[in-house]
Order: C-alpha cells, then sequence, then structure tokens
C-alpha cells in the first residue's frame, strides 16, 4: 500500500496502525479527535475485496465520492436516531464527527463517530446510528462492484458523560 | 439451553442449529421464509453476554418486549431506506419479514430480513437496513444492562430479481 | 371475562372498572402513571366487535402484537408530533407512556398516554398524537376481521404545568 | 345558524343536514365526492363548546385559518401513513380530498377524507390517518380559547376497489 | 390595482411599497415583525405573469388558498431544516413567522420570514429554508396556469443574536 | 480563471460558457444531460463574493466539500418532495441528476437538477426543490465566510411529458 500516505490512524487496538486517504480526511475540520465531557465514540467497518478498496482509494467508484457520501448519510441519521430507535430519546446534539481509515491489510474500511452532546443522557445511539449508517451508505455506493461485502465489529468505544459515568472498551 | 424450545432453525451455515423463541416467533405470520422471486435476505448478529441473552430469552429486558421492538424498528426504516441512504431508489415494497433466534452457543441474536418487491431494482439497501436498525434496537433495549455488545456479520445472503440475477452467499 | 386477571385498572371515571391482560401490560415498564409537573394525559378508546376483542386478548390477532405495536406507534408518534401537527412546537420530551386497558363491557380498548416535559409549553398535542396514532394503530391490527371498528372519546384528561395552570377534565 | 349558508351537506346519515361555510369549501377544488374505484371515504368529528364553534365559523380563530390548516395537515399527514403506522404498507396516492362541515346542532365539525389510489391495497389508513390528524390540528387551533374539545366517532364509511370488494357504514 | 387595500408594506428597501391582500394577512397573528434577540429574517420573492399575480389576489387560484398554504409549507420546513440541509443543526425555534405581500408593479409576490429562537446559534438556514419552501409552494399552486415563474431574490436581511453579532443587509 | 479547465458547459443560455471544476464533475457518472422523455431540468444560481467563488474552486471551503454535499443533500430533497411541498404527488423517481458550474464572471456557482420519472404526473417540483435545496446547501457551507450571497433565478427550462406536452424555457 505504498499508494496510500499515512495519516490519523484512527484506532489501533484491534488492528495494525491503519492509514487514510489524506485528501479524504483533510477537508473534514470536524474529524480531530477531542476528549471532551458528554462524547462518545462508536466504531465500524466494512469488509471488501482488495480490488474494491482499491477502487475506493484511488476515487473510482462506480457511484461517486464513496466516504464524502457515507459522511454526510451518517451525519443526517445521527441526527434523526429518535425517529429511527423507536425507544430512544430526542436530544440536543452539539457535534456529529465521523473518521474513516482504510486497512490494506484486513481489506477494509474502518469508520469512528464521535457524537457530543451537552444534554444530559447518553448519546450512544447516535453514535452507532452515525456509524451503521455510514457503513450501508459505503456498501451502497460499491455493491455494483462487490455484493459479498461484510459490515460488522460495529461497538461503542468510548462514553464520557451521562448517569453511568466514563466507559471505555477494552481492545 | 434446555429451556429454549426447537424452532424455525433461521440459518444453519455459518453456525451450529439455532433456536428461537417459541412465543416470540409464533405470532409473526410474516416470518414464513418463502423463495419467491424478487426477494432479497439480509442477515446480521448481535453478540452479547450469556446473562444477557437469558434476560431477554426471559422476557426481563428492562425497557420491555426487545424482539417485537426491534421487528418494527426494523420494518419502518426498511420502508424508509431512502431517506436514510442518500443514493438509493424509493421503491415500494410489497413485504418485509424479520425473523430472530437466539443462539446461546454463540450468545448472539441472530437477525434475518426478507424484502419482497415486484420493482425493477434490487431491494439490498432495504434488507440490510431493516437488519442493522433491528440490531440497533436490540442495542438500545439491552444497553442498560450491557453496554459491551458487539453487532456485526451483516450481509446479503440471497438476492433473487433484478438485473443482475441471482445471488447466494456460501456459508 | 372471567380469563382476563383484574390489573391496572386504567381509569374508572367514565367506565366501570376496567382490565386488561397481565403479560401485556407487565412489560411496559413506563406504564407507571405518576402525579408529576409537566405531565399531560390525554385518553381514546377503539370500540369493536366482542369477537374482536377477544382475538387480541387472547393474542390471536392476524397482524401479531397488537398492543406492542400501537405503543411504539403512540411513542414514535409522539416525538414527530411538530412535523404531523403544523403549527405545533418541537419541544424536547422526558418520557412518553401509554397504557391499554380491555373493557369486555364496552367492547372496547381503552388508551392513555402520559407525556412528561421539562419544556415551557404544554404537551397536550404531544399526548393526543399518541392516543389517536396509538388507536390507528389498533384498528390497523385488526381490521382484517373488523372492518366496523369506530375509534373515539380522543381527550385531554389533565395537564399540568404550562402558562395556563392545572387542568382536569372531569368524568 | 341563519349565518351559515347550506352548503354541500356532507353526509346526512347519522346526523341532521349539515352546513359548511360556503368560502371555506368553494376553494377545494378536490373537494367534489366522487364514487370511483379505490376510493376510500373514512369520517370524524371535534366536538366543542358553541361559542368556539362560532369563533371557527366567524374566522376569528386564535392562531388563523383552522380549516385549511386542517386540511393541508390531512393531505400531509396521508402521504406519510406508512411512516406513522409501523405496518401499513407505502402505497402511491391518487388524490386525497378533505371536506368539512360546522354543525351547529351538535356543536361539532365533520371531517370527510376520500382517499383514491390506483393500487391494489386498500387505503382505509390513508383516509382514517387525513380525517384524524385533521382533526388534531383542529384542536391545536382552536385549544386555546377551549382546552375540553373531544375527538371521535372515526370510521371508515365507504370502500372500493381492493381484495375484499365494496364495504359501505350503515349508518 | 385598484381593488387591493394598502396593508403592512413589508419591505421598501428594495422595492416601492408594496402590498398585500387585507384578508390573507390579517388571519395571521404571527406576523407582528418584531425586532428581538435572537431573530433572523430572511427573504424572497416570485415572478409571475400580471394576469397569475391578479389571480392570485383574487382568489381565484385553481388549488386552493395559495398563500396559507405556502405559509404551512414555510413553517413546516423551518422545523425540519436540521434534516433538509446535511450540516445544519437541531434547533429549538421559539416561532416562525412568515408575511407575504402582493407587488402589482414587479408583479411579484414577496416573501419574509422570521425565525426566533433562543439557541446559541444562528438561524439563518431555518430563516431560508422557510422562504424557499414557502416560494416552491406558491410556484405548485400556481403552476397549472404559469410555468415560466422565476424565483428569487433569496437572502438573510437581519440578523441578531449569534457569536457574530448583528448583521444587516443594506438595500 | 486560468485554474479552471473548461469542462461540461451546463447551460449557454443566459451566460456566457461557463466552466466547472473537473474532479468535481467528472465523479458524477449521472451528470449527462440527456433529453429523454419524462425528464424535467430546473437550474438556479447562487451569486457570492469574488473570494468565496475562489474559495469554493480551490477546495478551501471551513464546511468541507461544498459541492458533493450539496449534490446528495438536493438529491434527498427531491425524494422528499411530496413531504416538503403540501399538495405535490408522490411519484417514484428514476433518476436524479445536479450538475454544478462556477462562473468566475458573474460570481456565481449555477446548479442544475434533472428528474425522470415514468409515472404520469410532472416533476417540477422535483427538480426545482432538489436545486433550491442544493442552493441553500451552498449558502450553508459556505455562509461563515459570506453571510451576504443571493440565491436566485429558480426556473424550470425544459420538461418533457406529462400532460402538457414539451415545455422550453426561452434563455
Amino acid at each position: 500500500s505504498s499508494s496510500l500516505s499515512n495519516c490519523t490512524p484512527m484506532y489501533s487496538s484491534s488492528r495494525p496502525p491503519t492509514t487514510c486517504r489524506k485528501d479524504s480526511c483533510s477537508n473534514w475540520a470536524a474529524t480531530t479527535v477531542k476528549a471532551m465531557r458528554g462524547t462518545t465514540a462508536a466504531r465500524g467497518r466494512v469488509f471488501m475485496h482488495r480490488e474494491t478498496l482499491e477502487l475506493l482509494r484511488d476515487g473510482r467508484a462506480p457511484k461517486g465520492d464513496v466516504l464524502t457520501t457515507a459522511h454526510l448519510a451518517g451525519v443526517l441519521a445521527a441526527k434523526r436516531t429518535a425517529e429511527i430507535i423507536p425507544l430512544a430519546h430526542s436530544l440536543p446534539l452539539d457535534g456529529v464527527d465521523l473518521a474513516f481509515s482504510l486497512d490494506p491489510d484486513s481489506a477494509s474500511v474502518g469508520i469512528e463517530a464521535r457524537v457530543r452532546t451537552r444534554g444530559r443522557t447518553g448519546v450512544e445511539m447516535e453514535a452507532l446510528t452515525a456509524v451503521t449508517v455510514a457503513a450501508l451508505t459505503v456498501y451502497d455506493m460499491l455493491k455494483a462492484v462487490d455484493r459479498g461485502m461484510v459490515m460488522g465489529e460495529f461497538a461503542v468505544w468510548e462514553k464520557r458523560g451521562g448517569r453511568s459515568g466514563v466507559f471505555r472498551r477494552r481492545a
């Protein structure tokens, strides 16, 4: 994967250091992974053929810009979590950030969503909804070339604020 | 798992024969797994602590009926796929069926969605959206007792109709 | 109606003591009818054939679990009140509870919704929207066997908080 | 009720001949009550204080034009029925008409919705959703002056097309 | 335009004194153009044939009450701004007011939306969304008689509150 | 504007030959401007400071990729037209294409939406909704640097199919 510049290793716990396309990440001002109060982070992964990942990396996906589309789909879904998950609360969100990383070793795209709120309840569902909808969108944008993709490893990785205190997943 | 009756083994390819709670499945008239034209099936799984699965199995989950809620969330999400996935087509759906199975061996809930359409394009996104939103809802209904659940193995398993012909995932 | 256990008489003002199916009610943790500040309660009723009520009571309704589906539909609708009622305000809701009671004497299902908010305006529209959509869902789940059902008696019964003070409907 | 002109008696079965404000009805081109294939009609009623009905009749309601707002709310809700009622099908609608009548004798507003489709399934839920949401909107527009209003008598009155043939409610 | 009473000249900066139909404006209690903290005003205009404007003025438009429908569409859209504009925040709105003026000299309908919030971020997008959707609705209600209408001059005219202080557009 | 390559002049009727950023356009497979039955095209324009247009052209806009975000917002809005415009029909769309062009001479972004349907009614409202929401999104993504932008010239330019035959706007 010499054509991939090493940027923003998103998470290294479960995988060897990951990489992402420089130009895809750099224009998301929101991607800075800050540890603030009331932030919840969730992650997931889309596994695909090696050739599909290269298509994505080189910007040759058939339906257009995969990661920007997945990013926006995730943000929009996070804002509508209370409509999608029947017993979820309506919460005012202060920010929804998504970061993507292409991992050639596992032939997968890693996705991390960070949701910030000043509200009193947790935002796990918002973060998980953002990640899964972003993953579904990656699938949709690439399914014409690779119908066998598998999405998984969706989990909450860090949760600050809320009544139950800090939660941190062990890798 | 002696307290689980063996019913409707949902899929046996990737796992040993699975089981589901009789009374949960039996009142979904829609759950019959027919192989018709224009049907697409997608699957996924929510992994949890063994104690959480027992809570679910025994109907002692804190927020109410987990599987019925997840079922309805999946059906509602399938109908709104075109709003959730940016470049998905609006399609008239003829039916959305979900089946759940509790698997004590892997301590997980298996979910299968089958979507039927008479439309001309495929309904992979509808089936995958139904499964992932059902899984998110299972998480939401149980997260108060088990924040470490992991959702995964989301994939299309069978696709009939559409321009690309029959697709069947090998287990 | 000897097969009905007497549980949670929901309201006795306009009707003789009502009953509900034990197992339907018991798993709604939210159903406790608390009198707190900022709570508004609305009620309504679905009248049907005696045989239809027995079908519902015995869990033999053709489309699945009627009351759980109606409960979730009511909660989801309450959260979307501002989209459904043109001039209603968007309000953050702290809780939406629904309770159902089967009344064999009048051959009807009673529905009560209680909506709690910390917001400054009333939540009558949220409570009424929850009740009517729950009633519509009861109709939808049973219409294959009884197209002549009538829905009615939708009204606000109690309102606390807001600028206009406490309102309480006389039975 | 000498100040009410006699126009478009909406339904006479359950009530003495009703009346409606000429100028409110006349600009709804859609209100013509045609008996075509695939049409379903539902009705309901909002009961209020006599003074509230006079306010409405004279166009002095505090939040603006009550009937036009209720009409639009009903049409919009009919189009979103599949989002509001969990197990309702998404159907392409060919038309949604609402008619309102002010009945001074019963101090109530009668509402009738007629929904037309070329689809294969019935549109009872669309017609009932239109009527109930229109009634909720009448309530919302007048609740500042009359919190005791009651909504009721929601029922399907006529159904043509669909697998179950013609249904007509006896008055 | 002798049949138009001179009422509520909405804005005079870019145009000679405008007029509006008395009866259309008078029943919008909300139309008072107050200058309060946290208010943002946006404007736009629909240009049409002179005959189309007269049709609108005389209440002879084919699909019904144009301005009331456009008003409600604008209010509803403002409440859903965060769903329509991908990166817009969800904000609790305290009020959405729309005013319309018919200008015979330029053969156009002027639209102004004022949105009030107690929130911390600006509401330009809410005000602009309200104005553009109201304009689209004017187009929809009149397109059967005038397909050549042009919508334009959409801009923010005044913004109070928010981090960037007061903004006022020069005419 | 030597740094702009000349690509896909979008429309030349009202303006001198326009240009667009090569890499923005090239990955929208849908942008080919075909003249097929049932296609409707609408256009609009966002006027801004020359410096803002250069920011956009150079990919230095503060909130991320402006045109891809606007494109997706337009497509999503087109699919939800019937929810946004009260009396618009729900229509199955076969395709929604948007093209953008940066015009340094007028310091504006031109937007064209083309909507295709096999349905029987026109899709003017879908095309106009796509263009205006795309324009609103351009405004949202750039408003931090240029609050004085003006959106306008929204009109239907070509309409094929439908009962009223071919319509073509003269430049």
